[in-house]
């Protein structure tokens, strides 16, 4: 980190009183100027945040320069090398060290900051994430969760993985269970969350062999685990209210999120069309404003934007590689909010209290039983 | 089949000119008062259609009786068996001959109607119809496809497969890919559709080894088989317009489908609330309920109901299980626009010519190349 100017405060000292987020400034498509505006949009509504920025300072400081609500809210990180969205990840495991992005993660690593967030490639980040903060231990596969707004009274479920492992076998999809009931207890005020497992049907002979020994281990250790199984899901009841929580392996989920996403998207377009049609239609929608927007708020994918990494020992964000202001915003705020309930500690000691549990219930670790088997697809 | 009263001509005999849909009255939810409704609206649409509806006779007939536009243009088969939503495909299929589905589908395979629609159970209509009709030659997996709104002109992409089979290895979605392009030309119009692989990316480094597999498979093939391979596509291009054909194996396809229409339907029930939301947004919503209709009309799910089963001897089409008349006639109307474009015998002399394609470039048969291999999930 570069040395701090007197007249500044070190955002990520104890005295500052700050939660300090750490934030990749060059991982966006719209580069570091949308992460700036997303940093301000926070620091203005949130007086007890501060910035660790990582990427080149020469460029960077003059866009923090220009918002006022960052004065003395901001720690530069002076770093050139980027990771860009066609890198894979293999390619940035070997060469990814020296990155803003891998900056931006060892700022966690060493308590320098409460969380991280990058606009970058999912994977490069993933792999960097793993390689820096490391698994908790019991974890082999690590995942990557979302909300995804819904009909359910808190307005939004947490989905997982959606994309940081395309396998997931039995016991993947019980610490991923594990996992999100823990952050829907923390970042979502439920006592006892509902989980469903996401298959092709909610009988229990559907589906793929994996998924019925999943159905199987879940069901054991829900109690325990306090949360309650609902049982096999459907992509319906992904905006659905039967389930708080939505487990699947992170190709299903990655493909499930992008399709309702771009249904979503469609859908927006569709209607402005409608409403552009005629003379009457564009006066509808005049009276219709207040009630549009307020539509717009409710399933504004840039408002519930930020994928978090459970798993880890420390917080990762990530945010939306096409993320404007709002959407940077908004994975800043998630970060926070995780911060401030002490999310990534609780997480841990549940990860070991179910490493506990399932080595208790079968005599062996929660990675040990099906890691060798072949996760066969069959009817 | 029961015999015709003298004064009702068989619609099923050549002399009536009419294309012969056979209808399964028993599957749907809401029983068969709804799938004599659909009937009589394809009826009063389109004066060469007859109907051959399989299920107890002394219900049917009353229904039948109240509608003016089917008179003389139904026969029945009177069955009193019938598949439940609850029975499992291996009872079904010990257990199914003699059900109103079976007979359904056995008037396709006795010749006596050009296709087949049912409302019922998806795993047991499809095992029925393999059991009944059998595989084209050279066809490993059979797959559903169905329409899918999207941003293409033709205003629909065709999606398979949807659920006919959790698993597909490379030469299955190789086939889906080839029935999927002769489906979209000759059901579209498309002379060179454009067939996508569904996966988390559009990097070829992406997704399971299965799918990388696929890639070149299809992309060898593409050219001979006259469609464009445009690569992998993503869950947001389902509803895009990169491409006309989305391949992907029926686990994926399912969870995908039903998270797109949990997706529509949670935004229609959001716009409903914020037109009702006040008094100003009520008066909007009259003025602009003609656009809405449109909207409606053209993201309506029930009128591009129908999932038409590819890969074997004959024509069936699933209809919605929650189907209403709306959406019976509209899997009637695509059962009656296959049959008339002689769609069943073009796939199946396309296929043919596929498995010599394939014969010849590897000088194995389709079936026989990685039919053995575990299909491991990998990153």
């Amino acid at each position: 980190m570069t040395p701090m100017p007197d007249q500044m405060p070190d955002p990520s000292s104890p005295e500052a009183g700050r939660i300090v987020v750490s934030v990749d400034a060059m991982g966006g498509d719209a580069g570091p100027g949308v992460v700036v505006a997303g940093m301000d949009l926070s620091a203005r509504k949130n007086p007890d945040i501060g910035f660790i920025l990582h990427g080149p300072e020469d460029q960077l400081k003059p866009l923090v320069a220009r918002r006022r609500s960052l004065a003395g809210r901001v720690a530069f990180h002076d770093v050139t090398e980027v990771v860009t969205m066609e890198d894979k990840p293999s390619h940035v495991m070997r060469h990814g060290r020296g990155t803003s992005m891998w900056t931006a993660i060892e700022s966690v690593r060493d308590g320098k900051a409460h969380g991280a967030v990058s606009c970058g490639n999912t994977g490069a980040l993933m792999a960097l994430s793993m390689l820096c903060l490391r698994r908790l231990p019991g974890i082999s596969r690590p995942a990557i969760a979302i909300h995804w707004p819904s009909r359910n009274p808190q307005g939004a479920n947490v989905m997982l993985d959606v994309g940081a492992d395309v396998r997931a076998d039995a016991r993947d999809l019980l610490q991923y269970a594990m996992m999100g009931a823990s952050y829907a207890r923390n970042g979502m005020d439920l006592r006892r969350p509902r989980v469903g497992l996401l298959n092709v049907g909610t009988e229990e002979h559907k589906g793929r062999p994996e998924l019925k020994e999943a159905h199987a281990l879940i069901g054991q250790f829900a109690d325990k685990a306090n949360f309650d199984f609902v049982g096999f899901v459907e992509g319906s009841d992904i905006p659905g209210d039967v389930a708080d929580v939505i487990v699947t392996d992170g190709f299903t989920g990655n493909v499930a999120i992008k399709t309702g996403e771009g249904t979503a998207s469609m859908i927006g377009q569709a209607l402005r069309e409608a409403f552009r049609y005629s003379l009457l239609s564009r006066l509808a929608s005049i009276l219709a404003i207040t009630s549009l927007r307020r539509l717009k708020k409710r399933i504004d994918p840039r408002r519930s934007n930020g994928g978090i990494f459970l798993g880890l020992n420390g917080t990762v964000v990530k945010s939306h590689g096409g993320s404007d202001a709002t959407s940077v915003s908004a994975a800043i705020k998630l970060a926070f909010q995780l911060a401030q309930s002490g999310f990534a500690e609780k997480l841990a000691a549940r990860v070991a209290s179910t490493a506990e549990l399932t080595q208790d219930a079968d005599g062996r670790g929660v990675n040990s039983a099906t890691k060798e088997k072949d996760d066969k697809g069959q009817a």
